[in-house]
């Protein structure tokens, strides 16, 4: 291979910049830099008519569910509504009094009386799970309380009820973290017909008056993911993915008449849990989130067949009010979107928006957000920060290329880190390279076909979930990747693997597709990454165990089929030949034979830094011939490997996202699937360093991920090998030799 | 305080040395040295005429069951059973061949064929949980296979089969562990008429035959701990209170007569737990133990009668074929024992064995017994175990004294450590010492009832259950006591507390008892210990809810009241003010407001190291106002401490037995029960040092429990302080001042 220098790669284009009022020079100034073709008003400000006059697209940012704050003040009938559960209080006697808004914001809820608290409320016994007859509670709303009588006590009781959301959440997080002052917003519920229509009417007209705008952004449709507020005003839920602010009387009538059932206040609430993502969702879960989902689309398709009636183009931003959309459900693509926006920080994200289905142009709004949270000068770091997404942003854009890249925020507090600066018109250009050099080819995969099996499957494709360390995050230093046990997915995001999303209702219907030559399972026992019950179903466990036994991979890490039941705790623990132990039978130890095996092919090559996250796995050998990769004091295994007839399966305690997990996790994958030769071609030998083939313009990239000078050496295609030296966070391009 | 010598302690007396063929000069010396008044014949061992010419008390050990080998191998339809479950194999068709022996030790277990397998044994689908039908299988004798037929595919399935004992547990682990090379012992099954009435016969003739005898030691009766050894001889299964080696058919059909239903193969088998005693207990098996102990109590006092018509006492040993004797149930004292032996190595046996009920002699077999695991010159520690081992020991005695000490074991290994020997002359005299000042009496408490809340109650008093760290042991080098994330019973064992034990179905039929002043629920979630299913029963929750809303302390370690269900872990989080996070919902957070307060009178006083065994507790603040002691990174709680109402409530992650912990325990206990000020009497304000005071003799003790010399502040009863100053693990006497 011969370096090779990239050559008329325009310094202009695939490139949002936010643009902020009053600071036209700066605009004008950064957009030279970055090389923008599209400016944009952020959330809350306008584009100047001096910058709409200069020839760049424009993005106009519209917001309709909280764009008419007079329509939403005159109609609090509209105001989107959510199902609270009360703080759990202990009956002292056989009576207890509920405060429901206790612990909650009173500047962003109200309880809702207009729907009668008789209908949509319920109280429950929190010591037995049982609901309290309605004749045993009592609404006082001048007092705001709930009097439950003829109870048990020292049981405890909670009420679930409804609220108005009088604050959206986005207007909220906006006044309290980046100081904006202006009224609170308030969001409407298009549900009603009379406010879709309104809606309609409202952005008919918003179209007229925008005249200049090339691209309608969407921020975003109807409805906003849950953030609750505390009475102190802090955050005390929060789920990036989850339906709990999606409750409209409207949409819940609706639901009646069609599924025959009306989901209760009880179904939202989920005893407190609000049906988040983390949790295995039910059948009544998913048939709501369906019903939310066709309203969506259709909501969508109104505004666009507007839009594109008005000669623009429509974008969304995958954020926000973005509940219902599931751009990964085939459905979305109903909805006309021709430019799909996400929010990104790492591979994970560049991955999910560069492979999410259709062909709209994708585009990637980066971290750090032009905001105070970074830019300040009391220990924000946007040099570093940048760089570190960067590079991990380019990993997964090496394996899913996208078309655009941007910013959001303020131009003015980027200006005053003029190496932050100097570090995006790099990237910027070194973006645009990577898309015009590879004509956004596909670039060569090693022959290992990865299913990632949970129970939400494809339409929670590439979304991450750390699980319950999440709650106990280190602030990070060095590395945010490093905060949970595993980050499985960030690790896969940017390796040469092709990757499937896999339910276990699919596997159940269909069993295990027939392309796939791994199959992984990551997850704290008992959540939806993991499975829970479905691992008792033996429909799910015989398809696993088949696939293995028949040649295929499995890779289970954290609690993988875990549910103990049965003498096990993993349910596949034949399959890994470990399982752990929960206190059961902490003297039992059922197999004694086993080999430790610190050199095995999985931790070999130049893999230096082992990192499995968590040093109490309480996960032990339990099959003959079960090789130990790695233990902690105790014998606690934290890596394992075992052949299992023609098939062969991995343990891994956790993966954290380190660069040598990365390579653990690449090394695991051939491993596992028997194609360990797949690694002596189109591979760098250094883990903090990655390479990328692109066989259709026979070009190579190869990048370093570290903030360190590197070498690597690095095999082509015939498995000859060359060495390459990088600067920290560098890549250079290579082609095959004359 | 004056410093009190006491005077006139006999330097023989209260101590039982174990004697050793053909060293009678060496018994002599030791007996001289360490102050024996009674010798014994140890396991396998026999006493030579000419010292039992001295005029020592002797104890005669007699293992009834595995006494007469002539027999047993006369009639191996008296062989003690067992179940065992097959490991579980995968079927890769409809059918499948299981062999039931693979991987346990044929030298040890038989098939047994007397008993018909299609009456005693099950096949069970291990992944749906379902029994197959006797139609499906059947066992060739010949092969020793059990085929399997129109079975599913990738399902696993396992035969419960039933075998012979043909090595009896200790024979075996005296063979492995103690080079013994005499034919293997086996055991016969006394619920057998002829052979209960063989077994009298037998022992009439051995009484007549110990003329010289004074003490008949019986090691001890019926039926033994289970340990199961694989087909490498090595032990995978071990349950030092466990009935899994109860199993006889005679026991097994008169319990199908008495309770209506007869136990299955799978009752004991437990899918493959065992039953075992971290398990919750079930019903089945609690009229399993009764009908077991009816009948050991039976057998024992048969024993005992002769032995008293002899002119003998009966001594009984807590320990090998223990199982059925439950020394803690009232019904143990039918027995008619005179003397009740246990094997001891710190503060929680010597508790264990000083309170049990019953006006037996109480005699502790310390460790290290003399035996070459210990004795020996690659690593073996004689000096420092017993060091450690006695002032642990000596923790548990000055709450509750017994009345004898001894040892077990080879008298010619302990020759070989003088130094071992000179210490044992020592700690000899300090225990006559002690019982002679104190005249066995009680010594002072602070006024605090603990009760100790589990499955079991008091039929598992003092019962260390270390729960899944066990499995995960880490070689100890400075204290074995620290193997575990808690050891919350040896902190225990040596504080001025009473203790009972409490069972969850006890709370269920008649509530807190009402001279409780603290509650502990320590244990790893879904065991025996923290309770599992009981914390689902309303009654429980709400009965220690109301103790502690009525004044009460709950002191709740590792994972307590732990059961996830209606929105909790911890079912009683709203009284510890703390939630365990399992990744149902990390991104909740109920309550924000609460103070981090690490000058807490818990951790006040001279407390230094904070060790609560864990970093990874997933605990986090869920009530206003609980106040966090210690966290670990992340945010993990470690410990914490409430205000609920009148009541208190404290939380740890764990409590590894450390000298701080037993302070931190000590403190904890009186804050939980507003009774702080009981610490300014009768106090040693270094936590390495502890003191008692015996009112009914007017005599106070300080000890120093550690490896280095001690400076303690002494409080007295009026709260006047005074220096002391100790050697390493040395003890003082004083006495108020004139």
């Amino acid at each position: 291979m011969q370096p090779f220098a990239p050559s008329g790669v325009p310094s202009r284009g695939r490139f949002t910049l936010p643009t902020e009022a009053g600071k036209d020079d700066l605009v004008l100034d950064l957009a030279a830099k970055w090389g923008a073709d599209t400016i944009r008003d952020s959330d809350g400000t306008e584009l100047s008519p001096s910058l709409t006059a200069l020839g760049f697209d424009i993005f106009s940012t519209v917001l309709l569910t909280r764009a008419d704050q007079e329509f939403v003040r005159a109609h609090p009938e509209f105001l989107i509504r959510k199902f609270f559960r009360s703080d759990p209080v202990t009956a002292e006697s056989d009576t207890v009094v509920l405060v429901p808004m206790s612990g909650f914001d009173a500047r962003k809820y109200r309880i809702d009386t207009l729907n009668d608290p008789a209908t949509w409320w319920e109280v429950h016994d929190r010591s037995t799970g049982n609901k309290v007859p309605g004749s045993q509670w009592q609404f006082d709303a001048a007092a705001g309380t709930v009097t439950v009588s003829g109870i048990e006590p020292w049981h405890q009781y909670t009420v679930n009820f409804l609220v108005e959301q009088i604050w959206d959440s986005t207007s909220m997080h906006n006044h309290l973290t980046n100081g904006w002052t202006c009224d609170p917003i308030m969001s409407v519920d298009p549900w009603h017909p009379a406010c879709y229509e309104h809606l309609m009417r409202w952005f008919d007209r918003w179209l007229e008056e925008h005249r200049a705008t090339t691209v309608v952004r969407l921020t975003t449709l109807c409805y906003h993911f849950p953030i609750d507020s505390g009475a102190d005003g802090k955050t005390r839920y929060f789920d990036g993915q989850g339906y709990a602010d999606t409750v409209s009387i409207p949409a819940l009538l609706e639901f009646e008449k069609i599924h025959g059932y009306r989901p209760t206040s009880e179904d939202f609430v989920d005893e407190g849990y609000y049906r988040n993502t983390h949790r295995v969702p039910t059948p009544r879960l998913r048939e709501w989130m369906e019903h939310i989902h066709r309203f969506v689309v259709r909501f969508g398709r109104d505004l666009t067949d507007r839009i594109h009636g008005a000669g623009k183009k429509a974008a969304i931003f995958w954020g926000d009010h973005w509940i219902g959309m599931e751009p990964y459900l085939p459905s979305f693509q109903d909805m006309g979107i021709d430019i799909h926006i996400n929010a990104c920080e790492g591979g994970v994200v560049a991955r999910r928006c560069g492979e999410a289905p259709g062909h709209q142009v994708k585009e990637l709004r980066l971290y750090p957000y032009l905001f105070p949270d970074t830019f300040n000068d009391h220990g924000g770091q946007p040099l570093h920060d940048s760089q570190l997404f960067w590079a991990n942003v380019r990993r997964g854009l090496l394996r899913a290329p996208v078309d655009r890249i941007g910013y959001g925020g303020y131009l003015s507090l980027a200006d005053r880190f003029p190496e932050f600066v100097s570090q995006v018109t790099g990237l910027a250009q070194e973006f645009r390279t990577l898309i015009e050099v590879t004509k956004s080819t596909r670039s060569w995969r090693v022959p290992v076909k990865v299913g990632i099996l949970n129970a939400w499957g494809a339409c929670r494709s590439w979304i991450p979930m750390e699980g319950r360390d999440q709650k106990f995050a280190v602030p990070y230093s060095e590395n945010m990747f490093l905060l949970a046990r595993s980050y499985l997915l960030e690790c896969l995001a940017g390796l040469p693997v092709d990757v499937a999303f896999l339910s276990f209702d699919e596997v159940i219907a269909h069993g295990i597709p027939g392309d796939l030559d791994v199959l992984i399972n990551d997850g704290d026992a008992g959540t939806a990454q993991s499975g829970g019950h479905y691992w008792l179903q033996p429909e799910v466990v015989a398809a696993v165990r088949k696939f293995v036994h028949q040649g295929g991979g499995f890779i289970g890490v954290r609690e993988p089929s875990a549910q103990a039941a049965m003498g096990r705790v993993f349910q596949l623990a034949d399959v890994l030949g470990v399982d752990q132990e929960l206190g059961q039978s902490p003297s039992q130890r059922p197999v004694a034979e086993w080999q430790e095996n610190r050199d095995h092919f999985i931790l070999g090559g130049e893999v230096l830094d082992l990192n499995f996250g968590v040093t109490h796995s309480y996960v032990a050998p339990v099959e003959p011939g079960v090789q130990v990769l790695a233990t902690a004091p105790g014998g606690h295994v934290l890596a394992s490997a075992r052949d299992c007839g023609p098939g062969r399966a991995v343990y891994f305690a956790g993966l954290p996202a380190t660069l040598d997990n990365y390579r653990v996790l690449l090394r695991s994958l051939v491993w596992v699937s028997r194609k360990e030769e797949s690694l002596a071609q189109w591979f760098a030998s250094n883990p903090k360093t990655e390479c990328a083939w692109y066989p259709e313009v026979g070009k190579l990239v190869v990048v370093n991920n570290s903030p360190d000078a590197q070498v690597t050496t690095v095999l082509d295609g015939d498995g000859r090998a060359f060495e390459v030296s990088l600067a920290p966070y560098a890549s250079a391009w290579f082609s095959p030799e004359n």
